[in-house]
């Protein structure tokens, strides 16, 4: 039997940096042309690629043709014969504008554009129902990891009560080293920066912007109601101690930067992002260097916990790849992927209200009494203690706490009393712990 | 603003056991109605259950009107008023015929059939291909695990290599009951039946057939080529020794029932499931009780694993009901989620072909001359040995031998030349250890 000619998908693709190149040569490479055209059904045709300066050498795109290069985005996704958009340029605008005029359109766009989801995602999300088209993200959260498509679809029956993720893979090889060596914040960020794992300008990484952005996409998906990043509660790692992350391994956790969306009462949400003890035979305690996963506890469901790698070109690639035949199908089929266009009205949980427990490390000095006046400020803010170590240092000593479940009220009203005492000289790390005791105790 | 009213969704349900029931009550329990219907887009009315007997007593869906109970399966999916049928009868027939006759009218079906997806999964597809509609199938392999709609959507563009899965929960739960406790097979089978957690006739799960209809569905979906069930090589767990799952863990491996769907050369696969020792530091080694977990490399993506509850009534409902949601939402768009219809054709791979290193202990008369003979078989057979223990009992000693990899066929010669040697009284164990080296070593 012949076979009948291929239809063929035009794509445009905005962005050719790391992933932009691997998403190019996974659609160029001829070694591979065959096996795609047959998943997508489809031949899938690049007709050109947005890029700031047409003239610079891209050594990591062998097969892109020279002459699919534009400086003109705007130009390229005003052509009448494209199918597809992918939009890698990163950034609200133009990437916004660029991606809400294709959508109007009713062509599907593939993003990986986390800052512009974050910001525009709701309002973009429904743009695409209303005309009938896809707006692909997978490759926003998690890199390869799977999770905008099992929060939107899998999940979508499910009353999902939170989603923990480490989604930032240059904060976690930092925290995974400094507990693997013993080392200091500063000496680890250099490592990670001599590896090309960490930026010059590190900042949106350690201090959690990249993993807040994420945050807010994970808690509207989840929950389905507007979450603004400026609602995210963030705290980096900048201030994560070596000796804080080495005492958390010796009392039974890792630390790990989480970023954390949760039902807490009825229509009341919390999105945050802070460094987190968690219990070392919690799954996520034990997905180390660049790894990213999200763990997503539902009713129903119980516990899902997704894992891959959540950086790097052909990762993300791949991610993007999945969405791009996803949407290419759609569009052969004149179908699309519907999602909710309603979303429920859910107020952000000030931090206040909060409940986790602590970790608290106390320099004070070293006579009669000391931890009688500590344990006094533990009280007198409602704040009971679960353990406590005493470790010597000369005329001083440290003291090491773990508190049961309390508000971030009564702790943060603890850490003022402890200020005001003499006999502390000072107060060092302080790191929510998640799921180290039983609710409810 | 009036909100519009809900358009409805009418499901039928054929099937009221464990999974069934718990989707009845998230289905028909008032108190989650609200959240469902703005999830779905639609108000989701069940109109009829097909049970085997409707007079039985139902106490775990305490939520379901007696009057919707039917023994009338056929006649109720003959029914001319319904948008979608969930198929929970489980078995060949009559689930094929009655979710061959939706499919053709057009009608989404969303099942959980293991069996009838590895018998009849391609044809099934297509034929919901052909008539623009839904077949839903997440809860047929991995429970709560989302690795069809992972492997259908968004691996759709990605080059797989193997996808390994731990998919049936009794025989991880006997497994790990066996490392954990030091205990016998027969031992933990007989607890793991007072718990519930075996059947009083345990053959489809500790003999593999359970995990073989899942190993096929994954392959066929992985690589896109037909896989029929009886291509699949299956050995179960009624042969793993205590010892040998004790003596696994001493050199750093879990013992895991793994289902395995591995692209071996051009157009060449394998489909197999047999008891594996898998690294401890290896994600799947961690995976205890009655989890299932999937692991999948992909050549851009790298390593996945989704990890989630592989079974019990509500994790697997929920699964049933993420495919539900999804199928309504299409229903209403006038939308289905397309996928390739064609398959490429690929020839199972003989498991003579196959590489794997191997355990094996045998038990030996303790006199000297005798490591050389059995290194002899070894050699002699082309199989180089990684490590070997001995371990004395008395006159006897026992080996324990890691060999590097080799071929099934090369293994079996090894085999049959030891069991003529004098010295040899027994051979014990024999594991198939998987990432345990370098390939290619």
């Amino acid at each position: 039997m012949p076979e009948s000619p291929l239809p063929v998908i035009r794509i445009a693709i905005l962005g050719c940096g790391n992933v932009g190149a691997s998403l190019v040569e996974l659609l160029l490479d001829p070694a591979g042309a065959a096996d795609l055209a047959r998943r997508a059904g489809a031949r899938l045709e690049v007709v050109g690629v947005a890029v700031a300066d047409a003239s610079k050498a891209r050594p990591s795109a062998p097969h892109l043709p020279v002459a699919l290069l534009t400086e003109d985005a705007a130009g390229l996704v005003a052509r009448d014969d494209l199918d597809l958009v992918v939009e890698l340029m990163g950034g609200l605008e133009p990437a916004g504008s660029l991606v809400a005029s294709v959508l109007t359109r009713g062509i599907p766009v593939v993003t990986g554009n986390k800052a512009l989801l974050a910001d525009r995602g709701l309002e973009l999300g429904v743009l695409a129902q209303t005309h009938g088209t896809d707006l692909g993200f997978e490759a926003a959260v998690g890199g390869v990891v799977p999770v905008i498509r099992t929060l939107r679809e899998s999940f979508a029956g499910e009353s999902i009560t939170r989603v923990m993720g480490i989604v930032n893979g240059t904060t976690n090889f930092i925290l995974s080293t400094m507990a693997d060596q013993g080392s200091s914040y500063d000496d680890v960020l250099a490592e990670a920066q001599a590896l090309g794992y960490a930026e010059a300008d590190p900042t949106a990484d350690v201090e959690g912007y990249d993993a807040a952005a994420k945050a807010a996409i994970l808690a509207r998906l989840a929950f389905g109601c507007p979450v603004p990043i400026e609602s995210v509660y963030r705290e980096g790692i900048t201030g994560v101690r070596g000796v804080d992350v080495s005492f958390a391994r010796h009392l039974g956790f890792a630390v790990k930067l989480l970023a954390i969306a949760e039902q807490v009462g009825d229509g009341e949400i919390s999105a945050r992002v802070h460094p987190t003890m968690v219990p070392l035979d919690h799954p996520l305690a034990s997905v180390g260097g660049a790894f990213n996963a999200v763990f997503i506890e539902g009713r129903a469901s119980g516990p899902v916990m997704l894992y891959g790698q959540g950086a790097g070109g052909l990762p993300t690639a791949s991610a993007v790849l999945g969405d791009v035949i996803d949407a290419a199908r759609h569009r052969l089929a004149g179908s699309y992927s519907p999602a909710p266009t309603s979303s429920i009205d859910c107020s952000p949980v000030g931090l206040d209200e909060l409940r986790s427990a602590f970790y608290l490390s106390i320099d004070v000095a070293d006579r009669p009494g000391v931890l009688a006046a500590v344990a006094t400020a533990f009280g007198d803010n409602h704040i009971s203690i679960r353990s406590m170590e005493q470790v010597g240092l000369g005329d001083e000593a440290r003291l090491i706490f773990l508190t049961h479940t309390a508000t971030e009220r009564d702790m943060a009203a603890t850490l003022a009393s402890l200020e005001t005492l003499d006999v502390v000289d000072a107060i060092g790390g302080v790191l929510r712990v998640i799921d180290g005791e039983e609710e409810g105790n």
